[in-house]
């Protein structure tokens, strides 16, 4: 399993988000509290949207987040104003740099925690259902990444909570058809470089941690000493698998079978339900 | 591509062959003289039999051979009677341990020098026809993977020459269908521990090179000058990508279209004709 | 801080060691119970001896050693009557090949878990005392190997106690000179390939865990019905950071400020005291 | 030997420098020409400024520059006007992170290609000149890194020319006491974030390659049709280990025992002379 992050808001030095909270992701990469293992240490990865390209940019790398020093470098000197930050658990795949998320796919990026139960069952046959124009762009053999390439294939680019919808409801149909009670446990998030999207689903109903960060501005009446709440945006949004600390009010969890949307104006919540596919 | 050798003989330090020919492998990975590329740097991997397991040890890491320092180490302390090494230069496949040769399943190993054309185009068709039960086992995105995978479905265990010319004639096969003129490339070595059978073909006719060593007996009566010659066994048999040295009468080539058996007795050439399967 | 183990006995597969027992070392990387961190991911080495070659033999690696490959496969594959084993949690220093232990010159190979106090304070200093003919060869930027070459200085060759004696003594000096007041905390491990010495002390007198296990010969009439002690050889001794399982009566704590050594015959137990130097 | 690039102009992605040119550094790292070596794949590292921190950001890596992911994705989307580049040919020293170059000291960049002779020799003697309060920072074994941190022990922040000089003429007159006929063998490049100061120079007089591009006010006369000329701004200036291309009129060599200095208004061309210190 994996521990993740999604920050959308003013730009920051990706260092305020990654190493400076208490309870950082890279403090999580060694001593995850809410996760199924306590190290994820099989690699990590981070993408940024720059207002220059087109595509984000992401680094990754199979070592362990907490000490690599390209990671620190880049989180002391790039700024953004969208990133998501990934730390990897594996549960048995290799450890390579096409596993690390996240996974990118034109302006779009795609990250995952959770799995395909029995992946190794229905990794051919939900292979197959990828379009085929994508097959041969399919770098890696983690089960992330076929979700990410189903939802493409099932429109991620025209509607994504539809698309995911329609990835998860065909994962549990071919899981079932292979007498797979629960086939899938996952916390997603993906984004165009405007928008994130973020999904809270297990087909067992007990999915694993997300939570997301309350309106700066409410945050900042109730914590008028905390400082960096002075200097965060009011639109800052952060998407997590679990706190980066303890500040009351801070952190309300997502429903389970939910998803949220990230976005300029006024974010979502929704009912998230598998689209039979 | 890539360049590669195949060792049976007495049980000899990896070194002798790895290391000290004047154009060894290594030597051949910064500075190949018949291959596609004069750098063959993007991965390697050693695999070597040993009297005490039933399946090959595999070294294999993602940078160069010539710096490597734990090659560097199996090389000076690991004797074996039967050895594959391989040095790699990716045509775009990502740099990844599990895209290094050579590959292994079971008792197994491969390993293969040249290119399936327009690969992408052909991946998801070739890969379907991977039998369904191997499919989740294949954990990286190269070509070579794949006709190693096609050649076990296709019976390798009973007939390997069968096996890999039946995965010949139908690369061949789909290749056309995508109206690809040429579809295959290929020199290939595959080994059970006890047998060695190595493959030169290309759908062109005009194939990589690959080359056989002499009998040592014969050398040894040529050049009674030559101490390694003295040492080596009179089993000693080496197939190789290019000739470790310039050793007069010590390296004949591999004829177009065909393969070659190394084994206990005498060795074999035979005509290799891919099978329309 | 680091974890490590030493074996001593009948050549047995590196795996029945590394990576067979309950709470294994590689266990122990993810999740060391009396280490000063759970996690030990920072690099990993293992040294072993074969009866072919001068010197040992060494694998090391930068990423954890729970999910690296080529560590399975020579755990897999290699036999071996003496190895080392470290595992690495990196205190600041560059996570690099050259700082993974075991550390190896000529025939020994020494490891070690524990740190100098204000290493930066004392490093120059202590750098400086190594024979200049040595200082060349120093490749890495650990405390722990700046410590190895002081006891090669100090005639490692001819006595080995006293020449860690005189290393910790110097050390105590140097770093008291520099208002450090508990400078040393060390378990070392150094081996010349027939027999191994291991050493427990702390400037503080309270140094990391160390255990040795028992006659193997007494464990087995205690626990007749565990499989592995029918196997093991009488002589089987292993020196580990922390226990590798939890049978009763099989590992007995080095007290502190002692040192052990391994070898045939009778085993010892004597006490250490650094020598002012 | 290595091949290294400094660029200073207008903010341009990365990209435009290292890949986009017909003799890129990227294709010298596989096809130097000018090299002592053809393939420079023991490692790279860029450095850059941004507007936002006080000291330049680096990526550097073991691996090849060639098949390097996180590099493409940092030059594909990171613009700077003032940024280095290197590609490493290790002459024996081990091939990790912390002998990559460009090394970095606060705001200052330095990067080499050359060599010190007998480096073995003098390592110690050279490293006892560092600034005892520096001692401890360097993290690696190169010989480039001692020649940093000794022009930073003679007084680099004020002088850069000056505190070369000294470098220089220590690294002779102690490689001299040491029978070392030609001590030392050089191009430099070291910046401040401001200006670049680059040195030819070699004890024999017979000095690695070193070029400078010619004003693109000029060029863009000369070559009305070239695009990237019109792009580029008028204080484009590159210095490179050999040219990017062979545009008639662009790259000037500089003289022997020669150093430059590019910075906001003329640049300048001095003679280098070290100084006996």
């Amino acid at each position: 399993m994996c521990r993740w992050l999604a920050y959308s808001g003013a730009p920051v030095l990706l260092d305020t988000i990654l190493y400076k909270p208490k309870h950082s992701l890279i403090d999580q990469s060694l001593h995850s509290t809410m996760g199924v293992e306590t190290t994820n240490g099989d690699g990590f990865g981070v993408g940024w949207y720059t207002p220059d390209a087109n595509t984000p940019a992401t680094l990754r790398d199979i070592g362990p987040a907490w000490n690599n020093r390209n990671l620190r470098e880049i989180a002391d000197h790039v700024r953004s104003s969208l990133f998501f930050a990934h730390i990897r658990a594996s549960t048995g795949t290799a450890v390579q740099q096409t596993n690390c998320h996240p996974f990118r796919h034109g302006r779009w990026m795609w990250m995952h925690n959770g799995s395909i139960a029995d992946f190794h069952l229905l990794r051919r046959e939900l292979t197959l259902l990828v379009d085929p124009a994508l097959y041969a762009d399919i770098e890696g053999t983690t089960d992330s990444e076929v979700m990410f390439f189903l939802a493409i294939t099932f429109g991620l680019d025209q509607d994504p909570p539809a698309a995911v919808a329609r990835m998860a409801g065909t994962v549990e149909r071919i899981g079932r058809e292979h007498g797979v009670e629960f086939p899938l446990q996952m916390t997603v998030a993906v984004t165009d470089g405007d928008r994130i999207w973020a999904f809270r689903y297990s087909s067992q109903g007990n999915s694993r941690s997300l939570f997301y960060s309350s309106r700066v501005d409410s945050l900042r009446k109730l914590h008028p000493d905390v400082a960096f709440l002075q200097e965060a945006s009011d639109e800052t949004r952060l998407i997590v698998s679990e706190p980066l600390g303890d500040l009351p009010g801070a952190w309300n969890e997502v429903p389970e079978s939910t998803y949220g949307v990230v976005q300029p104006g006024a974010d979502e919540l929704h009912p998230f339900v598998p689209e039979p596919a």
